[in-house]
């Protein structure tokens, strides 16, 4: 097939995206080519600023583009309560509920021991650090509810339950086996005030 | 919710692409922000090169980043053939049949006369100037087999046939009310090889 080199080039480029195939790659770049520069460029120029602005926030471990981030910053969070994700995608959906007002703490991953991934790989002794120097009421367990997520959510319970605070997990409900980030608002905001200790 | 700005613009110039809704915004955005910079730099250089070098082929209209397109300027396609497409984007599926060795003439959309759009806002009096001074023996009409594809390829056929070159069409065996630029490979070869006069 004979392509503009700069357009296969920015085919190649677009299917590296999550969820893009050659055909989804194609309509975007044919869209981008139909577009004015303006647009195109708002596009490109989102991603460059996005990657020279954002950053790890310093306590919870979110993406964020000052020290801390939008939630940590924020006079009006709840700050006895944290809740424990995986990755910076899994606050978003936990955020739409607004069922949740406490802060977040972003582990960076899940426990996986048949890929080799344990517990100093995550943010936890970050996590104990804030414990330790916070004031924290309660801790909510809400990685993944998946292998990895279930072991992470468990082995934390076991560290975190003798420091005397209380250890819950957004309640049964989410289907099991699938993603946080892919839950939708009512499942999710029912799961998470329905939470129980562990 | 709260995002971080350019997390948040980002997400919105994303959504702007076909195809993409929020949730999968949100899972390209993620990725972005997840990936090494270089990577991501890659993707936003793609897209500014394209807008930068790329234009319309000074003959067929496809896209091309010389005077010429590629098909246009190789010595290997059959200078006797010309298939008229309504957008460049439906050339690459035409090319991957492997089937079809001529030009192209890109008219630039399809006629709706509810819309508003007649045969001047289409590049037809080009196809016209091309077809009275290129040895054209036969005009391939492979818009799109839907009511604008049919109208416009109707309209051409009355125009091209008093020229005295053959003047035919993919054969029906497309899915009628689709898109030709989401036909497979061999439904399309297969309607080019069995194209019939009109």
């Amino acid at each position: 097939m004979q392509s503009a080199p700069s357009i296969q080039l920015l085919l190649d480029e677009l299917e590296r995206l999550p969820g893009v195939g050659p055909k989804s790659a194609q309509r975007m770049a044919y869209f981008i080519l139909n577009s004015d520069k303006a647009t195109a460029m708002r596009l490109a120029e989102a991603i460059v600023e996005v990657k020279s602005t954002v950053h790890f926030c310093e306590r919870c471990f979110n993406y964020a583009e000052s020290e801390l981030c939008e939630i940590c910053a924020s006079t009006k969070r709840d700050r006895s309560v944290i809740a424990v994700v995986s990755e910076p995608r899994d606050i978003p959906p936990i955020e739409r509920t607004g069922v949740f007002h406490g802060l977040y703490h972003v582990l960076g991953g899940a426990l996986a021991p048949m890929e080799g991934i344990g517990p100093d790989d995550l943010r936890i002794a970050e996590l104990m650090k804030r414990l330790g120097t916070e004031e924290v009421a309660e801790v909510v367990l809400a990685t993944n509810p998946n292998i990895e997520g279930e072991t992470t959510a468990a082995y934390l319970a076991r560290l975190i339950k003798p420091l005397g605070m209380t250890v819950t997990r957004p309640a049964s409900g989410l289907p099991v086996g699938g993603d946080l980030e892919f839950a939708d608002e009512v499942t999710l905001g029912r799961a998470l005030e329905g939470r129980r200790p562990l």
